[in-house]
């Protein structure tokens, strides 16, 4: 049997937009295959949330199902792909489901059994699991069949009352096809491969695991489908953050895969970020229909890698900063943002707020007779920053982007409508400290538009007060990034890494790292504010991480 | 058997002082009853959200039931209470349970079976369902017990596998203890006793249902716990919106209810949101650490009637106006928000924009060597009344109160970080209409600080362009708001309300209604920035509707 995986870019609810992409990658690849396999909720695009309450966008869906049931009429290949189907039973209205369709007809049904309900997924909220074992076959083939989250239960994971996998395992198939909608963040294909290729290996048959790519808000899909033989080796991955279509064969459980797979090598870190950020404010900006963006270039390296990346995500006449000095902006750092844009070829507007600087706090004193706190001023300076850039945002259109990186929004270490300001934020989960191993990993690789040393080396500072540090508030990156990992994302690490940062913190006392902990938790009211943040870590803020904002929170004692 | 049920306002995560006023209901009412009985979760507050994830939550907590089995040791009172209990089962680490203390000891634990998972509900995100009835025999009574959700399911209800109320029907129980955290909106209580009193009449035993008070966040919770006889008759409530202990005695299933029950009177909508807009607000502003709020008055309605409340639920003392004129504002809005303020007694600071206006309009053309548009000119000025706001609000530590309501929240008919600034908004889950209903059953109720008719009856609108009035842009709003009710919470409305509602807009086309869902849809990114808003209808904004903001909504077609 000749199979193609596509791996596509869906915009949710865009049904003649993603129909069109599906039609045409079944066009195409008609001629070289017998089935041809689409991702998870494909046709809606994954994650829907609340629209799939809508009356209105299942009656659409199930138009494009009927369209796409027609198209396979007159053709000899057939499709896999994953929709929203009703649940005539009881629960939630509708499964997370796959279909079979061939030469117009809808042959087999598969719904999802483990719906994941933690971190950024909710999918019971929508749906219903399903209670069979997926299994059908087709031409001959017995094709066992997993949505996602079925397959990452594990044998030893006791978080689901039952494990599909442990059911296809008695099941003698011939092929295990399993569909996903898997975000995309660090060390996660790791974890895929991990978790998949035993499924195969117990199973004593190849698994294709299929994804879609591209960002849907704060969330990326990396694709990098694979194929795993049934001895469990990895044969190849599909690329890495692009639409792709790879085509293989499978004959007596024995894959052949054609040239879009390759052999799986790593990213690092800083790869997966760099990759992971500049699709992710592509796709947003496109999918919300967007073309340009603006954004305040400080002379501090958080926006300087925001540019760059922005530069490589939408090209330099899509991008324009704004340079705002005021009275403790140093006359480097406006230098210093002028020569990378230069660099870039990047239009920079200088718009000092000086003026206007002065005039609020003449103003303030008018009406509060009496003079701004520091923090008052500081905060001033932000919040004119934040308008001017809203100002030309609503003259041009172009989407702010906010700059704030990991440790200042866990912090809370910025100002909100100020430097939060914007619509989106591409580094908002890169901690400080990986913003400095981005901003080196960006300049290897573009040395000709490398971010100037002088931006890399000069000490963090929000210069909104005379001789300001950041070190005068906070602790040092390099301490304060390893407690903030842990203490957000802490039980997600795998233990070595846990054990790592664990090693960084143990010699700082209680005090310190409860004085972050308390940090964080006051900061949540700014971040329920934020923009969608382009999500990279494990946890994210975000729907990752939902806490309240009124309470107390659990201090670690003693 | 005599009974105590606690209605108490709890802070999440605030074990000491949960305990405390636990502690303090328990010693007080230990001479006149066998039974005290707190509401679900009592001990954390509902809901703690990913709190319950934190293994120092969970210990804290632990140690807390500790404390209270050690209180009851030598009482003759045993205490039923909700608390988070581990599970010893397949699926997530926790159950949502009740227990049974007597005497030092831990009688009896039942764990909730029905986990709700929609609108601003996500309890299978942390709890495992139980699955056995919640039935023990306790001095001679046998006790069925139900916690909140278990009782909503209903006969036809097929949301859920089972239904523990028919579990309950076949064990002749003489008693039903439901505890809930059951929060307020529009209509609530009389679904509750409309959803419940059958339950006691199907099992022939009164139904007790404990409820929490307070807002936490944005869900405030109304009491109101009530007493249902065997033959499914309510035979009292409780107070609204305050905390109370009540006592009551059963023998051979009558129940003897104490002077703390009344007969339940509905509220009318405009009673709900003042009660809830009230407490809402002085709950948050407490919990947080907060004395002081702010707020921009314009000489509009909203900022009025969210004055006014604020006035309410904190006292003149601690509410300040800010009166920011520039040039498209009416002597009139001015004069009239100064009067409002010297009726209420509230400090009213006038801080005109003019001249910070005027230089940033020059500033512009410097900047951007071209002339603002009208909608840059309009946002210009709402975000410098945000920014001085904001600037009080640093120096002062007060609480910013954003004036938005929901008919603007849903257009998007607002400026983010201009008049959307606030730590939280009171009034943003009411549509204009009920803004005008609420300041009306306001003034009947105060008219010595009543909101001026001026304010009242002036036509809408937001004085950032010369002669602007709100219906240049929008439809009226008696058009507007129906139009909106069914497109945010028709799905929810009861059918004659939804048919009420559907037959003021049958006279309208197509493309008006089209329209107004594309601003509400286009208007998603806005709204994601706003804070906490009051609950008070049945689907508000904020984790009641979750849906994406890179997305094609599902358009009604034709």
């Amino acid at each position: 049997m000749r199979i193609a995986i596509a791996q596509l870019n869906y915009k949710i609810g865009d049904f003649a937009g993603n129909y069109a992409k599906i039609e045409k990658a079944i066009v195409e690849k008609a001629p070289l295959c017998d089935l041809i396999i689409f991702s998870e909720l494909s046709l809606c695009g994954y994650y829907p949330m609340d629209l799939i309450d809508s009356a209105d966008f299942i009656a659409l869906q199930d138009e494009t199902i009927a369209k796409l049931e027609k198209l396979t009429e007159d053709l000899k290949t057939s499709v896999v792909i994953g929709i929203i189907d009703k649940n005539k039973g009881r629960g939630k209205s509708y499964h997370n489901s796959l279909c079979l369709i061939s030469k117009g007809k809808r042959l087999y049904t598969y719904d999802k059994r483990l719906l994941p309900v933690y971190n950024i997924f909710d999918e019971a909220r929508h749906f219903a699991p399903g209670n069979k074992p997926g299994v059908t076959t087709f031409e001959g083939v017995k094709i066992g069949f997993l949505i996602c989250e079925d397959g990452w239960a594990g044998e030893d994971n006791i978080l689901y009352e039952c494990n599909p996998v442990n059911d296809l395992s008695t099941l003698a198939v011939d092929l295990i096809i399993s569909i996903n909608g898997s975000p995309s963040n660090i060390g996660k294909q790791a974890e895929r491969v991990k978790h998949f290729s035993p499924i195969a290996k117990r199973c004593h048959a190849p698994l294709l695991f299929i994804n879609q790519v591209g960002g849907n808000d704060d969330i990326i899909f990396d694709g990098a489908s694979f194929a795993v033989d049934a001895k469990g080796q990895l044969q190849g991955c599909m690329p890495s953050f692009q639409e792709s279509v790879g085509t293989l064969a499978i004959s007596n459980k024995q894959l052949t895969l054609n040239e879009e797979f390759k052999p799986y090598q790593a990213p690092t870190e800083c790869e997966l970020f760099y990759q992971q950020t500049i699709l992710g404010l592509k796709d947003y900006v496109s999918k919300c229909g967007f073309q340009q963006v603006v954004l305040g270039l400080s002379g501090g390296i958080d926006s300087a890698l925001t540019l760059v990346l922005a530069v490589k995500a939408l090209g330099k006449q899509n991008v324009t900063a704004l340079s705002m000095p005021a009275r403790y902006s140093s006359k480097s750092s406006v230098d210093d943002a002028k020569a990378l844009c230069d660099a870039l070829g990047v239009t920079m507007i200088i718009a000092p707020i000086e003026e206007e600087f002065s005039l609020c706090l003449t103003q303030f004193e008018k009406n509060f007779k009496q003079k701004p706190s520091s923090l008052t001023e500081q905060n001033i300076q932000a919040r004119l920053r934040g308008r001017i850039l809203m100002e030309y945002s609503n003259q041009t259109g172009a989407l702010v982007l906010s700059t704030g990186n990991k440790s200042e929004l866990s912090v809370g270490y910025t100002t909100i409508y100020g430097d939060m300001t914007g619509g989106f934020n591409m580094i908002g989960d890169l901690y400080k400290t990986q913003v400095y191993e981005l901003a080196k990993y960006y300049n290897q690789l573009h040395p000709e538009h490398a971010i100037p040393d002088a931006i890399i080396h000069k000490a963090p500072s929000a210069e909104l007060a005379p001789n300001q540090k950041d070190a005068d508030s906070l602790p040092e990156y390099d301490i304060l990034d390893p407690i903030l990992k842990l203490y957000i994302e802490g039980d997600l690490l795998p233990k070595a890494e846990q054990k790592q940062y664990q090693d960084k913190i143990q010699h700082l006392s209680k005090e310190l790292i409860l004085k972050v902990h308390k940090m964080v938790d006051n900061a949540e009211f700014k971040r329920r504010q934020s923009p969608p943040i382009i999500r990279v870590q494990r946890r994210a803020f975000g729907m990752g991480r939902q806490v309240p904002i009124a309470a107390i929170y659990p201090y670690p004692k003693g």
